[in-house]
């Protein structure tokens, strides 16, 4: 189908000049998935979130991107401040953000960015009942890919662990797929249970008076086991969630930052190291307890860029390594496709057929290479001046 | 004097349109001293340094900005690589950099911005013999004032303290006012010996082959008696000067940077640890010194950041506070007229009268206020999301 700026405007309630401006300026990019052309808005547009995705069919099918979840850098007092009267806590998995939706008879599985992924989109209709989306054409189940086996964001999950593959999806929400119009918390639950979908489950519903004693319980106890963070809710969603997360998060993402400094260090150290310094504030930390956070945060961001320098001066070229199971080579060629679609730089490491109950299928280890990191060290280690 | 671009230009070997575009994007500043004006660099464009002020003055006399000194990230290839064949190690200073001229038949003292700062104008003619520039009006003297007791960077320093004052200045470089041709390290000691000016004494002169390990027991020493680390130079000047930190400062910047996190974090943060991942690789640490190293910059990180956040939650305001001794009243008043031009914000929160031999003096305690760290600290502990 032909391009029509002013029909996606209609179709988005945004004005011609926006689509078009939006194009000249990279913020809205064309991609295409199966043959059917679409367009993924890589940033937010006045009402329109970042990674909304609109297939050029007859329609004009969209699903709108899934809006930014905001921080609150203290409990005290800003969940009181905020909530209305009740909060509802939900664990934050440390996965990716799917939003998965049913457009030209396809569950696709569409990335934060809005790309539709080949990978997760498989393995989203191995997990999930598919026969909710002939109920509800309209909505998009949104959740969090988990685990150690995929190739963005690998956590271990002991409650995903099959053996041969250490993935999971949860649901956090459950939405108009154009209107972002989320169900309530007792709705989606209804509702997941009512198709076997999984959902991840409240862990408490609290008075927003003094919520943040419990919420304070909850992250230490989320943080001695390693786990991410909690996104706190109104039971209506009449306000927008907000998420609040654990030193051991702050840690290791600042660990991944160190391991590739020169790709993100200067990107995601700020942000962290201030989280840290609240919460450090907030939890009223004796002077032991505050220097083990210190050299927890110093360690994180010293020994990785150590091991790093080490590996490169020894001749290695580091690179973030991933592992995955797919059914065949068939589907790891079209997920390499998407990847380099994306620029992503992405390198085949090993690959190993596994027997699964009476199937084959193929293990992959792949590697991301970040070569602004390789480049920069070996020139710094061979007496390159800053 | 009228501006004329095209005088400036050729005074300076750039073209009109260089001078022009320069005024227009705000690289190039107009000023002035004394009642005379001037131009001065905030950028480097083409061969003309960061820093470079002329005087709009029947000559157009200038004065070249002092040049970047880059630094080493390892001191084993780079000083190798980088050297011809001898390497003259002289200490880093700890302060600010001045460039001091004579121009109009005033001896002024210009910042590494291009700036002339009436304190250190003052103080620099009081400290040294200006009987130099009589002989040499073509040379510039290029040095570190440093003390406690100064506007910009305080660092305590006991050769330079007489008790009610702790400021001195030493001398690094001599070198030609127009085109910074320096003069060699053994013409540069004749010369401040000859003038009984106070310069930098070298502390070594090494082959390049085997400086390094020489260098790292300098470093080492320094880092113990917290101080700031070394500049290396061909003995000749032939190649441009580079430079190498300890420990120490890297986690001194760091807690200044995070007392005031929000508006000098994000720039300082990054360098400082990157330097520090290099250093602990190089200086080949065991298991414990890595820890060590590791707890220097968490605690580096962490600490200032919950100061900050309980003194503002304890309705403070954080300034960073400097103090300095003038001669007068009026001299202050020049200072903070000086600093309000340049749009820094400045209070004086306390004035002590002191005498100083047969004279009175007075002691100004002065604090720099950084608005962005107040107001967002403020608001995330009202609750503001990030």
């Amino acid at each position: 189908m032909e391009m029509n700026y002013s029909l996606i405007a209609e179709r988005l309630k945004l004005r011609d000049d926006d689509i078009k401006r939006g194009f000249k300026r990279g913020i809205i990019g064309r991609i295409e998935y199966k043959g059917i052309p679409m367009i993924t808005f890589r940033k937010k547009i006045k009402h329109v979130e970042r990674g909304t995705t609109l297939f050029l069919n007859e329609d004009l099918d969209y699903v709108a991107g899934y809006p930014k979840i905001r921080r609150a850098l203290v409990l005290n007092p800003t969940i009181k401040n905020y909530f209305i009267d009740k909060v509802v806590v939900e664990e934050k998995l440390d996965g990716y953000n799917v939003r998965i939706a049913k457009i030209n008879d396809d569950v696709v599985a569409i990335t934060r960015g809005g790309y539709i992924c080949p990978f997760t989109t498989k393995k989203a209709i191995q997990i999930l009942n598919t026969k909710f989306f002939e109920d509800h054409p309209n909505l998009m189940l949104c959740g969090e890919m988990i685990g150690l086996n995929n190739p963005y964001v690998p956590h271990y999950y002991e409650e995903v662990d099959r053996g041969w593959e250490n993935l999971g999806f949860y649901i956090f929400d459950i939405r108009d797929r154009e209107t972002n119009e989320p169900l309530s918390i007792k709705e989606k639950i209804k509702t997941c249970k009512k198709y076997n979908l999984p959902y991840v489950e409240p862990l408490g519903e609290f008075d927003k008076e003094d919520a943040h004693e419990y919420i304070k319980e909850i992250i230490d106890k989320l943080n001695a086991e390693n786990r991410e963070g909690v996104v706190l809710k109104d039971p209506d969603m009449a306000v927008n969630p907000i998420k609040y997360t654990t030193h051991k998060t702050q840690c290791g993402d600042l660990r991944v930052a160190f391991t590739f400094f020169y790709d993100l260090g200067v990107d995601f150290m700020f942000s962290r190291v201030v989280r840290e310094g609240y919460q450090a504030y907030e939890f009223n930390e004796d002077d032991d307890t505050l220097k083990k956070r210190a050299l927890d945060i110093g360690e994180s961001i010293l020994y990785p860029m150590v091991d790093t320098i080490k590996k490169i001066h020894n001749g290695e070229r580091v690179t973030e390594d991933f592992e995955i199971v797919v059914d065949n080579e068939e589907d790891l060629k079209e997920f390499l496709e998407y990847s380099k679609k994306l620029h992503m730089q992405i390198i085949v490491k090993n690959m190993e057929k596994i027997k699964v109950d009476d199937e084959y299928k193929i293990k992959v280890k792949i590697g991301k290479i970040y070569s602004t990191t390789n480049d920069k060290v070996l020139s710094h280690l061979n007496g390159g001046l800053w």
